[in-house]
């Protein structure tokens, strides 16, 4: 089938008020999953997502889990027509409101910029496909589609799994649609490919039950912190980001020279990934060496040690217990059972006092970019944003993508429409509507590829 | 003078609601020097601080300085006769509501056990020198008593000695006593005459500014705190003690064979400290090592790291800014400031990007046991305590010990009261009647020795 741009147009424009209400409508309700304060806002999130499924004329249930409920939904054609699953999720990051512009639970909407949590971590992609299936539907687009609305992939998808087996009958599909991913810039289109995977865990350290003085103390007493950063010090060298835990590298598939030369023409700059990220400097000046650290090569993060005093200035006591936080993004074909018996064992060697305890785990993916869908979503993104895509891996972990690909037995692709200085998981996270009209223009057209 | 015991004792049994009374009103003020939030209660705790030396007869004087003020008190009996002069210090360390047993700052009496913050540090010993002083003055001794009541103790010192140098000719003394040290355990009593100094600093790295995602941005971007890990691991080896930089032992004045003698006679013991400190082990067994390890070797203490996520479980960012917070004890003659120039010049050797942020610095103090103070001293715990006071060196500053000696150029005397179970600086802090009312008779015979 063809798009008829004019039309598509004209109804891109149209849509554009429900979509920025729909919008402000969902990200003020602060779904934040990892919180269980904000349960009953996940549970209205999940109800609203529904009702929003329900206004494009989808059929649509909230799936009680385990954990925070799934929004499962679906606008079907005709049985003997091919299905498009669309996953997303609507659960969001914490926000500490004191660090934002304006409040993270009360989108703005600034000269076509979408400002609040989750605008484009994951709901905004999630209407962008929402509004580019009810586009499908007026049309009369030979598919059938369904929706996957997942409220627990900030917290490692926990109930998924079993969700998506429970209900494998309702959600089989042919394909498998994924936005949730990032460009390399707003000039960079990307489709990945492949995704790392993530082991969390907690090392902890306890020397006694209460702070000491250190002076009466100190000198004898053990330090909980300093043990825990020698001991991270000996798993990894943060300057360089190699880690030292003995194996770790064992199963790391290497990149094929196509996959490197696609990287390489990727449109990758080490400036444009500083300038996005606000950082003041990186690990390396290389770009190929830059993009592989954070599409291919596995990683080791200490995201905070707690314990002791954490007030302005000094406190002169010996603290009793620490505890860092720590993940390793995962790459394939590392199995996070693996990593994580190969972590404990070092960790003991090292200092068997430490305890220590897993956290989320996320097996990592990587895909085969051939086939129609692929074809179809290259040609999608091309058309609609006027550039060729680049093939490339994303560093981050989506977890229901690997389970969905198992459960369901169906090719999933990748169509993000995020740009890094959208600030996933960041303060002042956004979206924006040229990305939006964007996605919705180029879901159009790949769904017309796909009826071809 | 002879003191009369059974005298003595009927004025220590009359004297108790007195001094339980007046401890309750000043524990109950929450004088938390380093709290800028407990500006008004230091004030307020210096005003009733004034208030009781008044109640014993003493003239009494607020003094302002430049940080919190200072409390001046005289007893004048004859100009002829020799002046003592007690320092003690009114503010109080910070404490948790949460994390204690009972209120902080509301005093319980528990079978003459006074529980709550500031109750042995150090306003307990302040109460029991000051009825001591009562009774002195009530039995017409021949002394003088001048009262310096300090409100910066806690924060090191900061004003205490441009407030010593305005106030050198009132508060003039032949002999100055300390009360805020601690025995070896409530059977081994300690006169110390050396404390270690302390030099406190941050070690702060900003590598960008914001928290950003790590699966996008990890690997390729900077860890702060995995590198004030390492930084850290490189300074020091948290599981000897050990300190890595250059020149730092240099100046530690090695102990004399009577020293190292009079530690092995203390009384000290592994299985005693680990007990009253509540640790769960502890870097040796040896007590003769041990008891260096406390009182005649510096140490390099991590209080605490910040930065990054600190809530429950993990959240996979890459932190943008990490702070350590850091203190050294240092003994004679290591200098503080030299100490800070290695300290200093290592970090930036190690890594330029890390700011070196000097905090409170304290002298090491080391007096000479012997002559007339030190003998009295010695004579008068024995007849209060009926056990001879071991000669130890104390782990812990006070600055102000140094800064007396050097301006008053007066000898000082550490005559503590204090137990390793009243948790100095710790939760559930306690003083007890016990050491209280020995205390009083301890300093009645001190100052009876004195006027002979």
């Amino acid at each position: 089938m063809k798009v008829d741009s004019t039309e598509l147009g004209k109804y891109i424009k149209e849509i554009r008020g429900t979509f920025e209400s729909s919008l402000k409508a969902l990200v003020d309700i602060p779904s934040v999953s990892v919180d269980p304060e904000h349960k009953a806002d996940v549970e209205r999130c999940a109800q609203f997502g529904a009702e929003l499924l329900r206004s494009i004329g989808a059929k649509a249930t909230v799936v009680p889990t385990q954990g925070h409920p799934a929004v499962m939904g679906e606008l079907i054609k005709d049985p003997n027509c091919p299905t498009v699953a669309l996953y997303h999720h609507l659960d969001v990051q914490p926000a500490d409101a004191d660090e934002w512009k304006s409040p993270p639970f009360d989108m703005t909407v600034d000269n076509g910029i979408y400002s609040g949590r989750g605008s484009t971590d994951d709901k905004g992609p999630a209407l962008t496909g929402l509004y580019a299936v009810l586009w499908a539907s007026r049309h009369n687009l030979p598919l059938n589609f369904k929706f996957i609305w997942e409220l627990e992939e900030e917290i490692g998808s926990r109930s998924f799994a079993s969700f998506l087996k429970s209900n494998k009958d309702h959600l089989q599909a042919d394909s498998v649609l994924v936005s949730d991913t990032i460009w390399i810039s707003r000039d960079c289109p990307a489709i990945p490919y492949g995704l790392r995977g993530l082991q969390g865990m907690l090392l902890r350290l306890k020397t006694g039950v209460k702070d000491v003085h250190s002076g009466l103390a100190g000198g004898l007493a053990r330090n909980p912190i300093g043990e825990l950063c020698q001991l991270i010090a000996d798993l990894y060298d943060a300057r360089t980001g190699k880690v030292k835990i003995p194996g770790f590298y064992d199963s790391v598939r290497p990149s094929s020279q196509t996959e490197l030369s696609n990287f390489q023409k990727s449109g990758f700059t080490v400036d444009g990934f500083i300038k996005s990220h606000e950082l003041s400097s990186v690990r390396t000046q290389d770009p190929l060496e830059a993009v592989q650290r954070i599409w291919s090569q596995p990683t080791f993060e200490l995201h905070g040690i707690t314990g002791g005093y954490s007030g302005p200035g000094i406190k002169t006591i010996v603290p009793y217990q620490a505890e860092a936080k720590i993940s390793m993004r995962l790459v394939p074909d590392q199995d996070p059972a693996k990593i994580m018996e190969l972590v404990t064992s070092f960790v003991k060697k090292l200092n068997a006092d430490v305890e220590v305890i897993p956290q989320d785990s996320l097996r990592p993916y990587l895909g085969d970019l051939s086939g129609r869908f692929a074809q179809a979503a290259c040609t999608a993104m091309t058309e609609a944003f006027g550039k060729q895509p680049a093939f490339v891996r994303e560093g981050g972990s989506i977890g229901a993508a690997v389970t969905m690909h198992e459960v369901l037995k169906a090719p999933v692709i990748f169509l993000g429409l995020s740009l890094p200085e959208h600030g996933y998981h960041s303060v002042n996270e956004c979206y924006d509507w040229q990305q939006a009209s964007g996605g919705i223009k180029m879901l159009a057209h790949y769904f017309c590829e796909l009826c071809n």
